[in-house]
């Protein structure tokens, strides 16, 4: 982006960042190759910290489930009657997989396909055949092996926390702010599975920077100039900004139009900007004017993660005859295939003898708080 | 199976076991999943055991040939005129693999494709082009490697041990035990190889129990009572035990009716039953009225074996007009796939962190036996 | 090779060959599968030493370039007016990776995908958004990082050393004893790219033995016999040797025939000859009196080498009508393959626990002169 072409951009306010300090570098290479910084990783932030799986809309009855890979487990996340629950996919019996469809129904219990133990939905033992026959059993000991669940708006999160914090204390002040979306409300529109063979945190940075737009997607940046918006300083446990509509854009789409009414609720200022929030570990949040926008990140490898993109629009527009989610699928499947690709160069590049961390500008201040937190989860230990 | 079903089958003979103890459980996760017992495992049992590894019908002719793949070794498996031999698959000069071909006939010689050293089928060098030159260099210094090479009743067994025991001790009681199946005589009739992404011992384990039978097998169960029949304790190097047929039932094949004569030699008794016998490491012997099923196991990694099923009946039979073994081969080929899924399962299972050993049955006795052999196996030694 | 056969070649000069002495025998198996001796010589040979990249003809202009993957990196070879330059593939600022082609033209300048930062041929940055908003930030001290680059008579070598040493050192005598071939003025003909399931070792000692032709190459051995010839002794970077052509054979083509003119400068004796010389670590350098067969050896695992062999010829004859390389492709292609099928023969043979160091013959001195090269790379350490 040269001089001349921000100077033409006159409509835009340009908010001037602070000045990066000189120790504003990236990362060193371990960080994003290391296999023992990616299970500390997993360890500290994936395994104990909220991680947010789904929908609440895909399990609206008791018995409907899905799974979802975390930390290599297979996690079933259902409703009981009591609210939603989420089980480690293990009889207690001799440690089969109870589960291998990756949604459905259970028929009100679930049972082990291999000796027919049978759990309620709450995870209760119910069957378990023969073993009356041994006096020392009970079947209360033998419970599923609960993984909390708790509810946001519509997200289910779920901890391999034994004993977690509650979900408002991860999520800070997110609720209160983003309560005029009704996020509870919107329903999935369309999902796509991305497989990036990238670090999980070179996708979180390059969603919280929007230096490379003018490079890497020209699209978006004709839709939203890159230098536009303003950041809210990193909190403990996410960090976001937004950014600006260009004048005659009414939302991010393929020709910039809105073909379905705004989501009722926001202020006419938030109908003019795009919200864009990651929340740690595993969540970026995009609040459009009339679309959410979720992405989740499951890291299998310190070089591949699995990025579930999913849209959700309200309901009644998409009961509405015609409704077309395609502009804004498009619009962003083609950005985030730009944005996976440079990922990718990155950490082909990062793995290379010849990277040395390299400087920050001051477009890159998230990224450089970012770090500063990972820093932290690994301090004392090096490698 | 629930109660009610028990008690409609009166003329099943269900004999009470022995109730299992209150520390009767599963063993640990890393007995099935940490590459360190897995190669334990492998050295201890596999490396210095005696291995089955096929038939002598195969190597009826001096000079015939099969290779099996026993720890990541290709050992050739063929026949001097002085018996079955076995050899490393290597050339003394280079290290060249000598035979990549899976069986054969050697033409009286085995010949290194690399630089032509030949060896006579008793492993002898008889020709090194060139070594002449070299005066030191002596040809009976340089055999083809022996492994260790012994039949019973028509199976070979080999064994890496340098310095085996003989095949007999480790036979114990069997040999005279299964002298009526004249197994010797027997010919094959078919041959299935399995790829089970499972450790070997869960494929053992699900070999000795039929309390998953009523779930898994609904087929056999129809045919053989799952709580019909009678284990024998462990013994050191086996254990096994015998299922009825039903009334009505004459073999396991598709329709419980048997085409076949049964066995010569058979007493009226064991016409009307099936044994089952694990003999440690690899073989699992199944003796029906009409035909002998062999599954020998070649574990290749923690979670993956591969199983190599052979359906074996007597040549009077196979020499009949109209011969068809596809009834019992579909029988237990079906069985099979049950089997294996609930073992691939379990191997998942078993992996995930939400895993703790569970506790047995009484119909699980030999199983918690042979847990304890494999305990033994580790012992003082964790991981 | 029979004593019959020998005696009815009496047009061959045979010259006997020093006695190998009784401890000359092959490596350990460590030193073909352990991959802590890989990772030592990756280090110490390929991580050290110049190694054959390429031929300037491939960046003849500047801002042409190709890639090459030595020890897991994609260097970039290219031309600025200053000459060859090789760079890390890495972006100073976040490490993305630069260029992702495997070969091309640079558009006078190298830009990285992501944020743009764009460097000169020569490596300098000469771009960098908004980092002037940046105080302490200074263009000149992020240049691409170079790796070493030197050319000798149109071949390219690279050196990932920091400071190496003087390409004319490592190669000593040779560019004086192959001026007459002037290989620079050579031109790609045809190029084949294998991948190689042995050790990069493997592949150099079957380069430096001919015992093998008899049996693995019948129709080589019709052009040249394999006791022809003669070796110089091994040099502290290369060793080598030469063939004589059969009377009769022209040069090595299907047929022993030359349709091409003979490379100028060449003496009637060298024109009757075929040197064989592998250049360590990476190139097999093949003159032949019309072509030169280059090979350059890329090893990515202990047991895996990708292996790319290129055809050169003289730029008159490929100008010539109906010029075509084919007769030399096919043969050396042929040869090829019989010589990797028993390379990775070697490869799976001594991964046996049943191999053992075996005996050289004297027509295996070089092998014996590598091996003893190859252990000084490793000394001290075990394994």
């Amino acid at each position: 982006m040269d001089e001349g072409t921000t100077r033409k951009i006159m409509d835009i306010v340009v908010k001037p960042r602070d000045v990066i300090p000189e120790e504003g570098r990236t990362l060193p290479a371990a960080y994003y190759v290391d296999p023992r910084y990616f299970d500390r990783e997993m360890d500290r932030l994936f395994g104990r910290m909220w991680v947010a799986a789904g929908r609440t809309e895909a399990v609206e009855k008791p018995g409907q489930f899905f799974l979802r890979e975390l930390l290599g487990e297979r996690v079933i996340i259902t409703r009981s009657t009591g609210g939603v629950r989420a089980y480690y996919n293990v009889c207690r019996h001799r440690g089969t997989q109870l589960c291998t469809e990756a949604s459905g129904t259970f028929p009100g219990s679930i049972q082990c396909p291999y000796h027919a133990w049978t759990y309620d939905l709450d995870g209760r033992l119910v069957g378990a055949p023969h073993m009356d026959e041994v006096p020392h059993f009970r079947k209360e000991d033998y419970p599923l092996q609960p993984v909390a669940a708790e509810v946001w708006d519509g997200h289910i999160f779920i901890s391999l926390n034994p004993v977690p914090p509650a979900l408002q204390t991860q999520l800070a002040g997110l609720p209160g702010k983003f309560a005029p979306w009704r996020m509870g409300d919107l329903r999935l529109g369309h999902r796509i599975t991305y497989d990036v063979k990238a670090n999980w945190k070179l996708i979180v940075q390059n969603y919280n920077e929007c230096l490379h737009c003018p490079n890497v997607h020209p699209a978006l940046n004709r839709l939203s100039h890159y230098l536009s918006g303003e950041n809210e300083p990193l909190q403990g446990t996410y960090m976001g900004g937004r950014m600006d509509l260009r004048p005659g854009v009414d939302t991010l789409s393929m020709n910039g139009t809105c073909p379905r009414a705004f989501l009722p609720g926001l202020t006419p200022e938030d109908r003019r900007r795009v919200y864009y929030y990651a929340i740690f570990p595993n969540m970026l949040l995009s609040l459009h004017p009339d679309y959410m926008l979720v992405h989740t990140l499951w890291p299998v490898a310190p070089d591949r993660t699995i990025n579930i993109c999913e849209w959700h629009f309200h309901p009644e527009e998409m009961a509405r005859e015609g409704f077309d989610p395609q502009d804004a699928v498009e619009f962003w499947d083609t950005t985030n295939r730009q944005d996976w690709h440079v990922c990718e160069l990155s950490q082909a590049g990062i793995s290379s003898r010849g990277y040395r961390p390299g400087p920050y500008s001051n477009r890159e201040d998230l990224l450089y708080a970012f770090d500063r937190m990972i820093r932290n989860i690994h301090s004392g230990e090096h490698p």
